[in-house]
């Protein structure tokens, strides 16, 4: 029997398909390839090729712009928002609308073109989270910005289309959708049982465990109970925060590792699946602090989304999270 | 300038691309090819290769199940939901779950393998729209049921898994997220201002005329302000009504007209692509008549949805619905 199963943040409900079940197997895997690529603009030695870097991890003596670094972050060459200029919100009658300000980052997490962050050094890959962090709290203190999304899309089938491990960074005027619902959802729970969701879930799942993939003291990775998505995963901070630039140096140092384990462990399951990794944090300017949680989220790319399903906002899941938890639990990596 | 434009009825932001703008000859378009199959289980004479069917428009003296037939609705090989069964609503916790119950029915819209809605007959789309509602009638008696979706994936990449032309429907026990968005906007909008949105939204793109695609006395199709997606388009009566399934006869019949009209432009301007097609009305038992208006809407597949898209609730378009109307308008047909 499929079962119809609630989110306990949003109140968005999914459809567990036991007709349509999905073992690892049964999926098309399309595995992502990294192919040398001499003319690629993220590799060390081609930064002219870029626009000029807004922060980088430099080696000493080395100019900006040039070869001897860890990590760049530049501007978008293409960005989907513009950062000069002024919002001049205006109404159109029943319509609403405002200037495309905002900011369009790329932070390029190696300067190897065939590292990920499955394969980068734990050390290596807290550096990226250190310069998402040093990027939102730069860019906070613009009070035209409402959210920073971050977020990376690793593989073609993923969105991305380079590559060379980046990630990228959204500073937007507004609160997004998705995000608006987490967050009053979190307010509603808080408001109700003066707690926090995220911690709740944390206490549920960590004492079930059938969801749970990996634990380590500040970390809980799990298969949330109500996934869009065969085998999503949900990385948590035990410790209750709101916003991830608040993040002290054991949460970034606990997260290199959990993620660079959860990524191993898709590789392993899943043959180097596509995926997308988000960043939830709180919105800039709001006193959240209490009932949100930051947190991340690692969805494979195993299905092709139907139209009905981003329509509907309705999701079919053919793989439950207990059996997906399972068998992230059980890899041998 | 990019422009981030609200839509009013969901208070969704979307992002009008202007760094990344688009025009129809600058999307890797996929056609959709319809490949003839002997094997195909929609076809006539292979009636005993789907489930036995639960309504037909059938020529006189032929038998269910039988050849003679210019439409079939059948149940769902592999459904998202069963029918049978309690709804059995449990807690575990934090978490709510109940059985999967539902209907997942397939309408077969032509005998003919090569027919789409583009170039049946005005009559026999006509047919089908009736079709549609002859089931959501029937269905709506089952108290079980709070909604009743109906959708088409045309083409592969729209999710559609068999060439022959069809529809779907799904009976939930729920409202989905997306719709009770717009049914909760569209009440909002009613309780501050005594009038329907959908109303005010026909009365302005009328007046205004530059994103209507075509008007008739009884329909409009329009890009609307704040599309997700381009060419993104809306067909909606003119005629306020909640529930599609109350539509008269001049309704479908309009819709009929107007439905071949669209997709015969889109095929015409975006060489035959893939497409999702996606009846919104109001829930099955709720009192919004006064506030809600059924509409249908049609989305070309013609961008990969990035991960970061669904994921945030945030999209990207690079066409604005000015540019698609307009091109939409023009199409020689």
């Amino acid at each position: 029997m499929p079962e119809l199963r609630k989110d306990p943040i949003t109140g968005r409900w999914v459809i567990i398909s036991t007709e349509r079940r999905k073992r690892p197997s049964d999926f098309r895997l399309e595995s992502v390839q990294i192919t040398a690529d001499s003319a690629c603009p993220f590799c060390e030695g081609h930064e002219s090729m870029t626009p000029h870097e807004i922060l980088a991890h430099r080696h000493p003596g080395t100019n900006a712009n040039g070869p001897g670094w860890d990590l760049r972050v530049v501007p978008n060459q293409f960005p989907v928002l513009r950062v000069e200029g002024t919002l001049d919100r205006q109404g159109e009658g029943l319509f609403d609308k405002m200037n495309g300000i905002g900011a369009h980052e790329v932070i390029i997490e190696s300067p190897r073109h065939e590292d990920t962050l499955a394969t980068m050094a734990e050390g290596a890959v807290e550096q990226v989270l250190w310069a998402f962090r040093d990027r939102v709290q730069d860019l906070k203190r613009d009070r035209r910005f409402r959210y920073i999304i971050i977020f990376k899309n690793h593989g073609l089938a993923a969105g991305a289309s380079l590559d060379h491990s980046h990630s990228q960074l959204i500073a937007l005027p507004i609160v997004p959708r998705e995000v608006r619902d987490e967050v009053d959802g979190a307010h509603a729970h808080f408001e109700s049982k003066e707690r926090c969701v995220f911690c709740d879930i944390i206490r549920q799942e960590t004492a079930d465990g059938k969801r749970v993939i990996l634990e380590t003291p500040d970390m809980v990775a799990v298969a949330p109970y109500a996934p869009r998505f065969p085998f999503e995963t949900w990385i948590l901070p035990r410790r209750h925060q709101a916003s991830y630039e608040e993040g002290e140096h054991q949460d970034f140092a606990a997260l290199a590792r959990v993620l660079g384990d959860i990524l191993r462990r898709m590789n392993r399951v899943l043959r180097f699946p596509p995926y997308n990794l988000l960043i939830h944090s709180a919105p800039l300017a709001e006193p959240a602090g209490e009932y949100y949680h930051w947190h991340v989220e690692i969805i494979p790319k195993l299905t092709k989304i139907a139209g009905f399903e981003w329509a509907t906002g309705f999701y079919v899941n053919p793989t439950s999270p207990e059996e997906a938890a399972q068998v992230l639990r059980d890899a041998r990596i």
